[in-house]
């Protein structure tokens, strides 16, 4: 019964995040979670946040976490924004910076909640297919447009483009927007940071939920042009003034100032992570080149489905995504050595 | 520079909250925060849920929240919706039910955030004027429209509708979603919850932020019918899956269980309320009925513009709003005991 709903939303799709289960204990391999803990100096900061003063509203400007990024990554404070996690940064971008009379473009195998926030907002789009070999076809994307969203290394193939790449897609667009999601580039993208201060239409994206292991913290953020991060202010307060509460800020703050136990998370990561993808190769998947914390991964003996299937019932969750093209593929996160070492040994049970 | 700019951001005109001033001390009544402390059960809570599981995803249902709500409200889990904070949901209720071709109503002075929300999302409003004792004119808001939005008690006045002027209003648009924002229905106003299951087209909005001391982490909820909880599902998960973190989802699971601790601090600032009101009609001013944790005053012999002014030099901070029918007035927070003597006395200081 949809009575009440408004028209915008009647026919609205809404995007379906991976199963966060609750009924048993999984190997979860399924939302590009850490498999390490954040920083101690962050859980010290989330820790000391708690106190009588939650009975005051936080810092709606988020100054700490500002201040962090805008040291650790060189950009001034006004270059910055921050969200409650990068899906909100993005879903602001879309009123921010798109049209409903202009076309944006972004590819055909993406995030899949672009198209959602394009809905909601009402922002016509169209997508362009990957190559064969599941690469952004940058020439696609110099066509008339009303913006451009990529996602840089692409989810869910894990692959990257390299910085000129990037540079062209922002160099030829110069009346659009240009964002570059880049959740996932610490483990081992090429982030288009060092343009910033070269392109006004060019806008980074980054979340703490991956590379700093604080998915359950919910701080993301934006760095670009001043003019871009005050449209994005615009935006923000006109929908919420505090979108960070006071434990977030601090922990937020304290995790990206860290970066000696940022990076070490991170190498590991991608030591495991090339462990598994030959260990895969093995046993006979094909594994696209991953430049991310996951694995994108063809088995050959099994469909992807029935392989996701079994999984799921010998306690490991991957994620499966039932459309064309993708079909044949299972995204999986990196764990832990042991985690991956399991679900090696339960992939040649199945396929045994 | 706005070249990147949306049309739709071009002129828009963002909310300001009131300052969260880092510079000094304040004796701080402009932002309706609540005098005391969150309860005991919430801290410990807030403290509980930190640890290595922040590099896990929040439940992205806040399934702990929506329980206590629908235990000490009494109402079923499919009835509430839960946000970060209730300016989240409230700006999440303009796309899920309003229209960009139909207008939908409100009181010329109330909360400043509704024209926002609805600018951003290009619904157009016409507003009703109050009537002169500052009161809602019922009446109006039945004549045709596309949705209605009332603050009960309504913002700045403080002044509570009964519940039969809620119902006749709710009655009297069955083809309307009709949103009652309860912000501050905890300190002396009726809740149209009784009407719940009788309306399917009345939203009812809450916040953990004013009566259960909580602003700080971001916690509101709206309690209704399943379809109209439906759609704020709907439109949540076309932006942020998770708008709240592991922290916010257990203190405020906790504070709104403690009901015993959350009434008496409501009695407290009840009282303290009613003390200062007598004491403030004594030095002249003029003080509306408040069935909320603030008082709007306006000052006998001095402009209250001025007021706040001096009132700020001596570090006391309220909220000035420069808006017709209303600049005569302040917005005064319900602080401890201590406070309201300290502003009682400064008062006495600047007008002597």
């Amino acid at each position: 019964m949809k009575k009440y709903w408004s028209k915008r939303i009647q026919e609205l799709e809404a995007y379906v995040p991976g199963e966060q289960p609750k009924d048993r204990k999984y190997i979860k391999l399924n939302t590009n979670e850490n498999p390490y803990p954040p920083s101690p100096k962050a859980i010290e900061a989330l820790e000391g946040a708690i106190g009588e003063a939650m009975r005051l509203y936080p810092d709606p400007e988020c100054s700490a976490v500002v201040e962090a990024i805008a040291q650790c990554y060189g950009v001034e404070k006004e270059q910055v924004f921050v969200g409650n996690g990068s899906d909100e940064v993005l879903a602001m971008c879309f009123p921010a910076f798109f049209d409903t009379d202009k076309t944006i473009l972004f590819p055909d195998i993406t995030y899949s909640f672009y198209p959602v926030y394009a809905d909601l907002y009402q922002v016509p789009y169209e997508t362009v297919a990957l190559n064969d070999d599941f690469t952004v076809p940058v020439d696609e994307l110099l066509n008339p447009n009303g913006g451009i969203i990529i996602a840089n290394p692409n989810a869910p193939t894990g692959i990257a483009l390299p910085l000129d790449e990037i540079e062209r897609i922002v160099a030829g667009n110069p009346d659009s927007v240009v964002i570059v999601d880049e959740a996932y580039v610490d483990f081992g993208g090429v982030s288009a940071l060092p343009l910033i201060n070269k392109y006004p239409n060019m806008l980074i994206v980054r979340t703490t939920s991956k590379s700093y292991s604080l998915a359950g913290m919910r701080v993301g953020w934006a760095m670009g042009d001043n003019s871009l991060i005050s449209a994005l202010n615009t935006v923000k307060n006109s929908i919420n003034s505090y979108t960070l509460d006071r434990v977030a800020i601090a922990g937020g703050a304290a995790a990206i100032a860290d970066q000696e136990y940022f990076e070490g998370c991170c190498n590991k990561v991608i030591a495991t992570r090339q462990r598994s993808i030959a260990a895969l190769r093995e046993l006979g998947f094909e594994c696209l080149p991953s430049a991310t914390n996951f694995i994108f991964a063809a088995p050959a003996k099994i469909s992807a489905q029935e392989l996701f299937t079994k999984l799921r019932e010998r306690g490991i969750l991957v994620r499966y995504f039932k459309k064309p093209r993708i079909d044949r593929f299972l995204r999986i996160s990196v764990g832990t050595d042991e985690e991956m070492d399991a679900l090696i040994a339960a992939i040649k049970e199945i396929i045994a």
